[in-house]
């Protein structure tokens, strides 16, 4: 960035800077009757029969990312991620999100925008608005958070409880990409700290494209919600996979009061993810079991229900079956024996 | 605090805490379908006709405030007071907030817990349910952010813009009191430091009650809105007054493309702020013009309203009225000469 372009946010002034901000909000929606330039965003009803949805996620600084090797515009896109993700698990439809920044001095106005692209293009990839929000200062550190509006029909909403014992466990797409590339970039950042003459962060990271593009831009699953949709058929429970697949089987297994037994050897693991654990000399299902981020959809589905499901989406898995809740969660290993995680969680 | 009792957060487990935390939200509506434990709160729909209203408000510690002497559940009732502020503004009802709380290692569990009685005595007063939110780590400082979802009738929402010329410009209660209470917290924050023996925070503030609460422990007009309701009295423009009266009054002009003109001899200034500019010669209008956080509404009414308004409601105060847009914003002095401030913001 060129220095002569450094502009303070005091140089600004609130209300131009949030003017600047907001015309990365691309995308409108007709319901939109506020959006930013009042006390509140404010939305028009859509009659009887809907509900409504809130989520929210923040994101800190040197805790759930560090800046030198996530992109802003990254940053901005992964936490708009994380927030509608939310609303997906629940079978919604994102519709206005909420920007809070707690912005240290270090944060440029260009730097902030840099942010708000990165909202801007996920509001583009996952059709909503960006209605509002609030800026702050902070010390240190910059802090994001995002909360989401949505909305679903009634009678469409899908909960983490409702998983009934007999019920496949489905999880979309593969598992561990995004711990993996975080091992990467750590990996990367680690050498770049230890040159004596530091350059800017510009490491080759061709061969680890897919892993550190899962651990930067995630992707929420818009499609399979879509897909849900178009084939009338409704999960018994969902969540997404924000904190890895044992601690959200936790989560679904504790709502639902049942138990899971799932098979290593089926879990979903890419190659490049493979690659990675190999090259790291670690255990792939680590990341695949623990590893967090990957913003997947983990769901249950009645037998009958899997084929349907599979004759028209191939990109999900079959990773094991609800149990009865004495069973707790277990996981046959390839070598046969069988795990069991303790804990259940609500 | 007993140093015994002190449970770190890992120690006690994300699902937990929650758990934990959501026994002060000690308020229930009808409407809240499902509140914590699952991705999203959702909410029944209302029918047409009606708006949602959402808002947020972010805190950072050492730049919105100081724990030194702000207590715990005092920051959770204002952060939670901002929020709703907001929603009043519009002349909306607040239903739910979701909070955000990114949360250092020096805060303990029962410091989260007294965040939350505070934002639990808040619902009670304005009748909110807490129904989700975030928790992540941060590395030093406490960070808090709330979104507040309100409602309101179509026809009855209030905006910034809408005043007209002529309009009688309004303020509730008197102005300046939070400025002159954070005065005073910090004059005895810096002797409290200046000590060698520091010993706990408890300087005799009994002298100084009205203001210091009004910087703490800020109220939202929640009364007013009711009234506005019950007299069918509906403001030509409204706003909270978060950033000073001489800001806000940029932000309503600005947006209703006004000009406005007022009498410092109007100013509603209580005597407890005045005795305190007084001790530190400072000069009292300053407090009132430009003292931040005192959540007053600021509104526009048409003069024949104004009686009506009167009638049955006295914590207002007529500080003057809105001009044509090309006068700017003017304030008479009570010396008789005429002050200027420059530049409108939207």
């Amino acid at each position: 960035m060129d220095k002569g372009s450094f502009r303070t946010i005091d140089s600004v002034g609130r209300g131009e800077l949030i003017k600047e901000l907001m015309e990365h909000s691309s995308f409108s929606r007709d319901e939109v009757i506020q959006g930013y330039g009042d006390d509140c965003a404010v939305l028009e009803n859509r009659g009887e029969g809907i509900y409504q949805l809130l989520s929210s996620e923040s994101f800190m600084e040197g805790v759930d990312y560090d800046l030198t090797y996530v992109p802003l515009h990254h940053l901005g896109y992964k936490v708009a991620t994380a927030a509608v993700s939310d609303i997906y698990a629940m079978n919604g439809t994102p519709q206005v999100v909420l920007v809070n920044l707690a912005v240290p001095n270090k944060i440029s106005v260009d730097m902030l925008k840099e942010i708000y692209r990165g909202i801007g293009a996920a509001g583009k990839d996952y059709e909503f608005q960006i209605a509002g929000g609030d800026l702050t200062a902070s010390h240190k550190t910059l802090g994001i958070s995002i909360s989401c509006r949505g909305e679903v029909p009634g009678n469409n909403v899908i909960y983490r409880e409702g998983a009934q014992p007999g019920d496949a466990i489905c999880v979309t797409g593969d598992l561990g990409a995004a711990a993996a590339g975080l091992r990467i970039l750590m990996r990367e950042n680690k050498f770049w700290r230890e040159q004596e003459q530091q350059q800017a962060f510009q490491p080759d990271l061709s061969d680890y494209e897919y892993v550190v593009r899962r651990q930067l831009v995630p992707v929420a699953r818009k499609d399979f919600i879509e897909q849900l949709t178009d084939l009338n058929l409704s999960p018994s429970s969902m969540i997404d996979l924000t904190q890895g697949l044992v601690s959200e089987l936790k989560h679904l297994t504790g709502a639902s009061e049942v138990g899971a037994y799932f098979y290593q050897a089926a879990l979903p693991i890419s190659l490049d993810t493979r690659s990675v654990a190999d090259e790291m000399k670690e255990d792939v299902d680590k990341y695949a079991l623990y590893g967090g981020e990957d913003y997947e959809l983990m769901f249950t589905l009645p037998e009958q229900k899997v084929e349907k499901l599979a004759d028209e989406f191939s990109d999900f898995t079959v990773i094991g079956k609800i149990t009865d809740s004495s069973e707790g969660i277990r996981m046959q290993k390839a070598e046969g024996d069988v795990a069991v995680f303790d804990g259940r969680e609500e």
